[in-house]
């Protein structure tokens, strides 16, 4: 019998698992990805084991594996191990995701989280988070997930809803949010927001600058990435769009320190590149918030792990979790 | 030898010392206030242990007093026993408590905690809380202070400078705050940020209003209760003050709920005295900016303890930190 040694990390999203397969030290042996199946968990699933079945000893039974770890967007309940609201994946949305994972898995030692937190845990253990008791992650992607970890342990909250930071309302009078109400971070510094921001600042002014140039020749496909080079070049009107950007995001983390006081603040998610143009208004707003003397200063830091932070997050949890041989 | 059985609860602000005596149980056998020498750490515990002596066994030694428990305003290391900045107790600051308590009270089981950590720990395990194990207080007194539990333990934070509650920035173009800061909680829902707007508000508008006459002749003298009073006698315009005040809180709690997802809220402090006038607007708000379903309706509550919460609470640390025989 094969020595039940490695680790399965999952991360599950609208349009694909990510995974990662490590050893007990956290060794990457496979990665990759495979398409979500976002009407049927056992499909994904079945195609996930299909992929990693060489690595963790072959089908049936993959007997190297010790255990999973899955991250899923939605609200996850780890306790339980149901998946409750998930917009992106309407068939896995009110299902036991433990049930489901055992019936292709097999009974084996399982680790769930939220996706936010999946990635939050994986840049604790492996990335920018490493050494940290009190940790919290700001994702800023099309919308602004979050999450948080206190004395080493991921807060999940009452309802396994905590962690929501994309929805603190930073001014009840700002711009309007997905989410119905206004003036959540998010519609500042998610990508949607800053994208509508773009394109009314371009609408405003004058339709030969520089700005309302991009915005007409990219149309729909405008992304954060494109204001992100306009405001490199020296755009002043763009560089200004990633300072309110970069200063509400201040505000927000100037509130989480002042509530939480953590170790560092890591910022993560798609919008996080365009780097200083967004953290250096955001890391000269923080101090002045903050009350807590020795806190002011508090380190704001991009993450580390890219894309596959949430299956690097899993396969952590899964080896926390897990009692290898 | 006696039993040691009995726990020494103590609560010290810029004042006076609260404390009671309590056994095993909880049960209060003694309850009562000394002044505070908010110079002289020594001199203040001197005269509790000269206070509780009979009740404890005798001096010296006091030798039913189990174990010990001290909130105190300021920044409490719980760790290391060290009091950071406590601008009402200036010969308190940067002082080890632990040390200069065991010169007094001899090598007992000593447990610290910052003061509105002390009541929230009160109101968690006989008040308000009960029950709970993720619990969120928000103390409106002349400031707005307040304290966290997750997973039934106070979130102290990394450099003990959680739950700044008070200085949450909920509108940057908000009215000044004593932090020097603007649009902060306090700044609304404190009863310094609520008499400033009083006085403000009357002003403003008719000399002859009742609001007017309340400021003028109660002058300095006028505290959030007059208010209140006011406005149970339906005077539209203070009734204004309060909502505001309310709307305010209840944007903190929603940013607070999106966050951590409590079990509850509690308010606390004089302000909370008023009751409905400020949480009935705070209710009103608060499912409007709350993101996950379950979590819409969560409790807001008053405290239960009045003004001893914070020496209950010391003394229930105290029973948890010491060993009885």
């Amino acid at each position: 019998m094969e020595k039940k040694d490695l680790f399965l990390g999952a991360d599950t999203g609208g349009t694909g698992v990510k995974f990662v397969v490590t050893d007990s030290a956290g060794d990457i042996l496979q990665r990759g990805e495979v398409p979500t199946d976002p009407d049927n968990i056992t499909t994904s699933m079945q195609r996930l084991k299909a992929t990693v079945s060489d690595v963790l000893g072959g089908d049936p039974g993959l007997p190297r594996l010790a255990a999973m770890g899955l991250a899923c967007a939605g609200i996850v309940n780890p306790g339980t191990g149901m998946l409750g609201r998930s917009p992106n994946l309407p068939g896995w949305e009110d299902r036991n995701l433990a049930e489901d994972i055992s019936k292709v898995f097999g009974s084996i030692p399982l680790a769930l989280a939220n996706d936010v937190n999946g990635a939050l845990y994986g840049e604790f253990r492996q990335g920018a988070g490493r050494g940290c008791r009190n940790l919290v992650m700001i994702a800023l992607g099309t919308g602004v997930g979050g999450g948080v970890i206190l004395q080493g342990e991921l807060v999940v909250g009452t309802h396994c809803g905590a962690g929501e930071i994309g929805h603190m309302v930073l001014d009840p009078a700002g711009p309007p949010c997905t989410c119905g109400g206004r003036g959540c971070l998010e519609a500042w510094a998610g990508s949607t927001g800053l994208l509508r921001r773009a394109r009314e600042v371009a609408a405003e002014g004058n339709p030969k600058s520089a700005l309302a140039r991009l915005v007409s020749s990219r149309g729909q496909a405008l992304n954060t990435l494109n204001l992100a080079e306009l405001a490199r070049q020296g755009d002043s009107t763009t560089v200004e769009i990633f300072k309110v950007a970069g200063i509400r995001l201040g505000q927000a983390i100037g509130n989480i320190v002042n509530l939480l006081d953590p170790d560092r603040i890591i910022i993560g998610g798609g919008v996080a590149q365009a780097g200083d143009l967004i953290l250096d208004p955001c890391q000269a707003t923080v101090p002045g918030l903050v009350l807590a003397r020795e806190a002011k200063n508090i380190p704001v830091v991009t993450a580390e792990l890219g894309p596959l932070a949430a299956a690097v997050g899993s396969a952590c949890l899964a080896r926390e979790t897990g009692r290898p041989d």
